[in-house]
């Protein structure tokens, strides 16, 4: 099976957490040297690691802080409390809190007993990583399942890695299967991520723009529909890439089978309790770094919206609890 | 009331059929001279004129082919077959000939009653144009009527200057009004031509992403939806811009009304008689003319999609015949 670069996007060179920096592909595939936490604050802010790749960096940043101290030196609570601080308000759709607050209990923990605080926080980190990449590939497996023989599947956005891979395994089981990819716009993750990921992967793509999905569905060019999500609420609403709603919508509409990529979470009721990034207006007015409008022209961008759980034929969950 | 260049998008200058290049908007108003008829198709095809440009341009190309012909030579009537074919096959999804088969039909009857080929064709176009003109202009105050004070309006693609200008008259009236418009992928007719006639016109407009309209309707920031139409069926569907389909469910979805700017015609029967034009793959591939993905990815592209009547909730209708 094929491996996407996106599946896993960061790793370990020497004591520096290299970042895969997905605003590159697919031109480059360049990796971003993190060496302290407002480093890691700015590549989530500015993008240029995402979904995944976001709590993967979020949980690294204590071991990157971890290597900052000195051998010997005791680590102060303080330093695991900035860290999940300034993690938390990185951006505000995400549930950071979720996992930063397990890793700041471990510190707590290992304070109170007297243990050593650095090593507590590295080995909850390669532990919880660990058990992460297992129930991902037991996703990406069960998602290979959900494909069948002649599957037209559209998506949207990108789906870190597992889509690529559980395509790539369904074809090993000799399906044949198409992928529409959505561009994603504006910062095309679609056209950019999704479609070269698949390619590397050997299946079929098609890109389209992201007002052609209610055509596609109308002339039946589609048959499922694959997503991920970025949050989930406890009643199963989930929250993802702007545009997911609307997918969600027609393909309700058209009677295709919408697959959620989940994280169950119970931290939160309902999806309308998420609360929703809204990006600079600037990210839709430049185009390719480009203003194409005259100024005095407002944009309006918000990151994500909420797909209602009753249009989620089937979510294939994992839990992000260690 | 503000006019805009994109109402009525070309012009004479002597006798040279001057046409709005609508792919240099908002960088440049530049009007391309139209000398023969393989230039009106050129320009037809390749999208630098659009909708009712179109409709412009097909009408006086026929003017263009009369000025060719030196004074007091008789126009056979091969000269207006082969104009009206080629016009005709322009491009698959407008109903070309239902205007070119009107003047083919002047000139056979001219010819027939042995009057001057060249005066009845000039006079004919000419006399059409005006009543269209003067016929659009009422649709203008009949869609200033319907936008109401505080409205909230979506809109996608271009409605060639009638909505930019119906916004300017509802203004005028002292209706504060607001104005989403969507990019309009891959062209950005949106983003590119309507953001930037709204704005001369001095209505509030906020550009979104195609992907942003459920988030939109579903926060209840829109309460009206009003686009054009390309086409016409019978049974009142209408083809436009790909993506009005999508549109259109969503405004169901929410209970938003959308009106509709049509030009009946009772040609085909219904939505699924319209021809839709499949675009080159290149131009979703490509973006502002760079290739952003691997080669061999496919891209998929209708120009248009249909909206079946019982999505329209008002249709403002202008009957195009003579």
């Amino acid at each position: 099976m094929y491996e996407s670069p996106l599946f896993w996007p960061a790793h370990w060179q020497d004591k520096t957490l290299m970042v895969l920096d997905e605003t590159l592909i697919p031109g480059q595939l360049r990796y971003i040297p993190v060496r302290r936490v407002q480093e890691s604050v700015e590549i989530i802010r500015s993008m240029k690691t995402r979904a995944f790749g976001q709590f993967l960096v979020v949980l690294n940043t204590f071991v990157v802080e971890m290597y900052r101290i000195p051998a010997k030196t005791k680590v102060d609570l303080k330093t695991i409390q900035n860290v999940t601080q300034a993690l938390n308000e990185s951006r505000p759709t995400f549930p950071f809190s979720e996992v930063t607050a397990i890793i700041l209990g471990v510190a707590q923990k290992a304070s109170v007993s007297g243990t050593d605080v650095k090593t507590a926080v590295i080995k909850t980190v390669d532990g919880f990583l660990q058990g992460i990449r297992h129930r991902r590939l037991e996703r990406v497996r069960q998602l290979a399942e959900s494909i069948q023989e002649g599957d037209c599947i559209l998506t949207h956005c990108n789906v870190s890695g597992e889509l690529a891979m559980a395509c790539s395994m369904a074809k090993e089981q000799g399906k044949n299967i198409r992928v529409f990819a959505t561009e994603t716009r504006p910062y095309l993750q679609g056209a950019k991520l999704t479609v070269w990921e698949l390619h590397q992967a050997g299946i079929s793509v098609t890109l389209i723009a992201d007002n052609v999905v209610g055509s596609l569905m109308s002339e039946g060019m589609v048959n499922k529909v694959i997503i991920g999500s970025d949050r989930s609420a406890a009643n199963g609403d989930i929250a993802n890439k702007v545009g997911s709603y609307q997918i969600a919508v027609l393909a309700k509409e058209f009677g295709v089978p919408l697959i959620a990529l989940t994280q169950p979470s119970h931290k939160v009721a309902t999806g309308k309790d998420i609360p929703i990034e809204q990006r600079s207006p600037q990210e839709v007015l430049l185009y390719e770094r480009r203003r194409l409008f005259p100024s005095g022209v407002d944009g309006y961008y918000p990151g994500f919206d909420v797909v209602p759980h009753e249009f989620i034929k089937k979510a294939i969950a994992i839990h992000a609890g260690i």
